[in-house]
């Protein structure tokens, strides 16, 4: 390359983001440095400062930089009632939807035995002390829907049978707003199993 | 936000890169925190160390953190056919092509005098200068093809009619391996308008 080897090696740096490519990387570059220079040292200030502080919540295992995070400390939820995920991202769209209050317990990630990932690195052991300690009621189980999230689910499951608390998962089924035509077998599969009854009579 | 606000924090600077929005900033600021904090130092000094380092080329106003940039430095470039340019990024462009061997003077914009971009902001008299100063036989003006693009193009060639330099602009058409289908009237009238006999016996 002919360019300058600063802006290359910062180039190649952006690439560690999801979905950024060569071009895309680029343009990153070329317009902090050329149109927003401020914008780019609040980046590079906030992300350092992010690194440095942000670890992990001592009660749910979610990012955070106090020792216990926001939704573990706070006295308006509901203490009893704990939905497992298996990222802090699923935990922002359950608290944009505003569908549940009780508290979390991040797996930051799925078993994945061929990774090297086992129940100890999703702290499963943590989760299990938890549930027994906090006299958790209910857990939750929020994984994703394919066939990690499915396995990582009854492997919890399977955990929690002595314990007194009710193990659920969320329903699997047509999204609100899909259409029929375009929805996948396995999740129709899913819904027809899933299905209810009308009457509320 | 029942975040941490250092995360909070982070999603916003993300938002200063182009196309990137709250769901695109999200997911690199957890990717990053995740997944990738290695990934996500580099990127933080990466980024300081550019803004701090990098200006402009003396000769070409181009980014670089050197005094004189690598193309305008280098023996092997021809000095008397200069390309002019609107961005740093249209360099790239063109010497990926490996279509040019001269020398650039890049804008850093184009005319617009509603944003407050007049000849001043884009270095014209430096170009006038430079054309002068260096004795260039070739002026190949490589603006946008629009209508910013195009006023600029027009005031550069007026400005450089004084001098002994040729002025030309690279051609517009028809796009290689695009479709005639979909090509734009604008760019089909300039399709004909710079048609070419075929006749090179």
């Amino acid at each position: 390359m002919n360019s300058s080897p600063l802006i290359d090696q910062l180039i190649e740096a952006f690439r560690c983001l999801p979905g950024v490519g060569p071009k895309s990387a680029q343009r990153m570059t070329l317009h902090l440095l050329e149109r927003n220079r401020s914008g780019g040292h609040k980046l590079s200030e906030s992300l350092a400062v992010a690194l440095k502080e942000v670890g992990n919540c001592s009660q749910c295992r979610t990012l955070t930089e106090e020792e216990t995070c926001r939704i573990c400390a706070s006295r308006s939820r509901n203490h009893d009632i704990c939905c497992v995920v298996e990222s802090p991202a699923d935990i922002f769209a359950i608290e944009q939807s505003g569908s549940f209050r009780g508290v979390y317990f991040v797996l930051m990630g799925h078993l994945s035995p061929i990774d090297g990932i086992g129940p100890e690195q999703l702290g499963i052991n943590q989760l299990l002390e938890k549930v027994e300690k906090n006299n958790i009621e209910e857990v939750i189980i929020a994984c994703n829907p394919n066939v990690e999230g499915d396995a990582t689910a009854y492997y919890i499951a399977e955990q929690l049978k002595s314990s007194k608390a009710i193990v659920s998962r969320i329903a699997h089924g047509v999204p609100v707003g899909g259409e029929l035509e375009y929805v996948d077998g396995s999740t129709l599969t899913h819904a027809f199993a899933g299905r209810k009854s009308m009457d509320r009579s």
